[in-house]
């Protein structure tokens, strides 16, 4: 993927320019069996994510991506033009559920909302931005919602 | 890493054989400069993550691993023998924060403490639990705080 290429540095947004109920979408990323498997045999190697043969008999039915790996692929969207942040996307911490697992094949695009926006009182150059992220996949459901707290630079003087 | 192989099936917890405060610790996982970068081009590629001399005039100062990959990092942990669940760690969400970020160099440990158990009324071969990790790095700081609800089967009769 070359999308993070696609956002030009002045056009990225500061915390004057986001209010609540603002939203974004991403570009797209298609899933692959491939994929799926190197990522888990990375970082999460249980046998839902590695083999097909041995999913069946698993919790999940089928081979499924690991649900940091959708996670992985939704910052890659966010940071790839999905929520064009002055700063980056620099996350505090937040929450996360994955309503249904990723499969191979599917196309996920990132929706995001701006819930909140507070200014630093110790801090005058920044705001703490809270965010909702749906994950969708190509038949529109979600695969994973992101609540995430973002520190977002103030525009400088 | 091969830790995934030291935990033989056999020696896999049920429901059962859990209780609120038990305790784990994982085997440890020591970060380099190259597998941040690494993860940072696939899943983060933000200057902070990718490059030094970018990252000194950055929110952080110095180049840092992305939240994703401690996230990741700490799963793989948690999966190879951290947290030896019969059926394996599967996660239905939760809630993350990263007091600190992971530097190069640093070596992660996870700790892990069971603080809910719900057997579950409609499914009878399961559970849900809660669990909370620490991910600490080598001086005991704590760079990610992990907060999960995890599927857990019951011992087959």
């Amino acid at each position: 993927m070359t999308v993070a290429d696609q956002i030009d540095t002045q056009d990225r947004l500061y915390l004057e320019d986001l209010h609540v109920g603002r939203c974004f979408t991403s570009a797209s990323h298609a899933m692959t069996v491939e994929e799926i498997k190197a990522f888990a045999r990375q970082y999460d190697p249980q046998p839902f994510h590695l083999d097909e043969r041995a999913a069946k008999d698993s919790f999940f039915g089928e081979l499924v991506a690991s649900g940091w790996h959708t996670m992985a692929i939704t910052m890659r969207l966010l940071v790839g033009g999905g929520l064009p942040l002055a700063g980056g996307v620099i996350g505090a911490g937040g929450e996360v559920s994955w309503p249904r697992p990723t499969r191979p094949a599917d196309v996920l695009t990132v929706y995001t909302e701006i819930t909140e926006i507070k200014p630093s009182r110790s801090r005058p150059d920044r705001g703490m931005v809270t965010m909702r992220s749906e994950t969708r996949n190509q038949r529109g459901e979600v695969a994973q919602i992101l609540v995430a707290r973002l520190v977002v630079p103030r525009r400088p003087a």
